[in-house]
């Protein structure tokens, strides 16, 4: 594997899953890999399990971790081509990322989704020219439209969790005060269609995702009706991609309850985290026996850690 | 040891400041006991000394150590329970802590008083919160109420150049223009009812310490008296703890001058540093060969690095 | 060598470059030079390329790396003497620069130009405290008045480039919307006058450099016949040193443009970046094959890697 944009770079998804669990085993096994060798990551947003678990991984790998954010601590960058560059932006991406790439072997990447530019955002402007201009290796630590890697994780932990062949896996949209990105749910949706399951994604008429990446999915618009017998329950905000980045619902009628998780196969609730208590979910299922976004999250580390192995071993 | 968050969490401080000192000669003896392990560093506040000083002692004891800026670089936390958070708030600190926890194996956290709501810092909220969900030893880099590893480093300083068996340890309040938190105070008061020495803590009328703190200690309302023969002048300024947070005094009465220190048996002066020149102490009082400020914030390495071992030597 | 504020702190810059093209090839021979040493990188303002190819440089040569943004991570710093601290300023750099100096080895530096009080950055008042304070070695990650480290880079890639044993090389001012330091300018002055070369400095009435730093350098106010057979053309713009940090001038006229390529000598094209592109140079000659401002960042990490070098073989 050369970059990891999305999680169809992954060669076969259900052979990285298993080597994933492996590897858990033995996190230290290949700290030979990254000798000598450097990783940037960039951070243009936030970041708390990425950054974390991305660091985690490389050092597992004994890579050197050179982290940096961006927005604060380096220049504002043109993304344009032909622009004269006489307003607030100091440097140019085709400088920046040829430049980065002198002084590292890999770079990840964070950054996030305009929300008001859907071509933009589609065009992934980011990512892509680092891409096209660093001749490195991209990792994408959450990008526009996608966090593969968050979904390389839940597909960690779903094999980790299922206790049936096929389980039945519900992606439901819930409510949240401000308009987030669409990657996470995105990534989830292409992970899925990767895995034998009964997928069915629910959310409010309206909130329906970019048809290009769900394509055929099964959408069903009751919430109750789509977690009957679920195995999993992936719930997950985004704004609507329709009205590009806006709230149109945030009424409480879509949290995820203990009332709903009973119409489940004593289902697994799972987010990607950060959540919002007592508006995306309730105390009393995060709180449950049968949450598990914790373990979710220390997958993260893993997925991560295969991605950085695959890279590195094809360098 | 399992959790640093008071200089009461050691079992014996007279042992641990020989054992420190005993570690200054040869600081790099114990570097294989954090292979393979990582300490976070998690700072709510800025930081100089504590800083760069725990990342040393990290080093020192081969520990991978990530630092992270939370207030920036992450998402805001919530500490309440039961809370529905839709407003600014984007993470509770029960995933926080239990999530972090993933990544690593022990976490020091620098959190500083609100200064506008005493039971909450009391209650410190935030350590108390992650020492209940990380389930990982936390050490405390500065809290509410507490600076224990400030207090160590001070303790191992006043052995290094203590001329007596029982010395005379004067800690006087000094003016400043801002509310200041009264961790540095709190934690040099408990470090010092472990000590065999004459200890006596100095400030106007209305700037008493926390009583729970200060127990039984000698309070004297009269700096000079206070000074007399005094072997070691630790001055700091705290706001009042009372009228919780107020400045209520701000001239210079109370800043620490040479004519002060002519009332010492050759005393020497300590504060913990940052230290405003010519409002808490004169030039020439800091400038002069009786200022150990410097040592002090050396030996902050040492304190941090017998701590971090004794944890790890836990693990 | 002890400290790095300049480029003539090295005692042979020609030789200095031979040694840095050799290190090069085999960047990773001296990593055993830094083991058990730390340097601190202190960065009072932003960086791309020096925060990444410094850390690059310490983590070739073995050495632990502690990055701080001192401005939005520390405290304030008070750079006057005998000043009542009553302010905003919490930390005198006596204080700071001496205790930093307890928690590692050595110490870089980036502290741009005030560009409103011509006296104090002339004076260096950050790095000139830091070295009279600290007592451990001083690199200059770009000061005030100089960036020895991008000069230092300048010369390596000259060499590496140059096609005569005594090229022709222009510095040559250009337009930028904002007021730019002159420390890359005045660093890359310096630097020529220790090379073989006939020099030129070209820029239009009101913007030369200090004349303490030009000394007799040859100055041609016609940039296009400066630009004469040149073999390379290194662009870059700066504020008036008279009026000082004035922007007197920010039209096209003086912006690099392939037409003025033609009149080099098939002149290769270099700028220390960030760079405006179409207000300092078009497009159409950065993306040209002469344009080699990546390999002049490359550089960056072994000019670092050299200084830091002869650094630790003192210590």
């Amino acid at each position: 594997m050369r970059h990891y944009l999305n999680i169809n770079d992954l060669d076969d998804l259900k052979k990285t899953v298993q080597e994933s669990i492996e590897l858990k085993k033995n996190e230290l096994e290949f700290s030979f890999l990254g000798k000598g060798k450097t990783i940037c990551l960039l951070f243009f947003n936030n970041s708390l399990r990425t950054r974390l678990s991305t660091q985690k991984a490389a050092q597992n790998l004994g890579l050197n971790c050179i982290v940096m954010n961006f927005g604060s601590e380096g220049w504002e960058l043109e993304f344009e081509d032909g622009v004269v560059m006489n307003q607030s932006k100091s440097e140019h991406v085709k400088e920046a990322a040829k430049v980065i790439a002198q002084y590292c072997d890999l770079v990840a990447i964070r950054a996030f989704a305009s929300l008001t530019d859907k071509e933009k955002d589609k065009e992934e402007i980011v990512l892509e020219n680092f891409k096209k201009y660093a001749g490195i290796p991209i990792v994408n630590m959450e990008s526009a439209t996608g966090h593969p890697l968050q979904a390389l994780a839940d597909a960690i932990t779903m094999e980790e969790y299922k206790t049936t062949h096929k389980p039945k896996v519900v992606l439901s949209w819930a409510p949240h005060p401000k308009a987030l990105p669409h990657a996470v749910a995105n990534s989830f949706v292409e992970m899925m269609q990767l895995q034998d399951a009964d997928f069915v994604i629910t959310h409010p008429e309206g909130y329906e995702l970019d048809p290009d990446i769900t394509k055929n999915c099964k959408i069903e618009y009751n919430q109750k009706k789509a977690f009957e017998n679920a195995d999993f329950v992936y719930v997950k905000n985004w704004s609507s991609f329709k009205e590009y980045g806006e709230v149109m619902k945030s009424d409480s009628d879509w949290m995820l309850t203990a009332d709903k998780m009973k119409l489940t196969n004593n289902g697994k609730f799972m987010h990607c985290l950060p959540v919002r208590r007592n508006v995306i979910v309730t105390d009393e299922v995060i709180d449950s026996e049968n949450s598990i976004v914790i373990q979710q999250a220390n997958n993260r580390t893993y997925s991560a850690q295969i991605v950085l192995k695959k890279i590195l071993e094809n360098l």
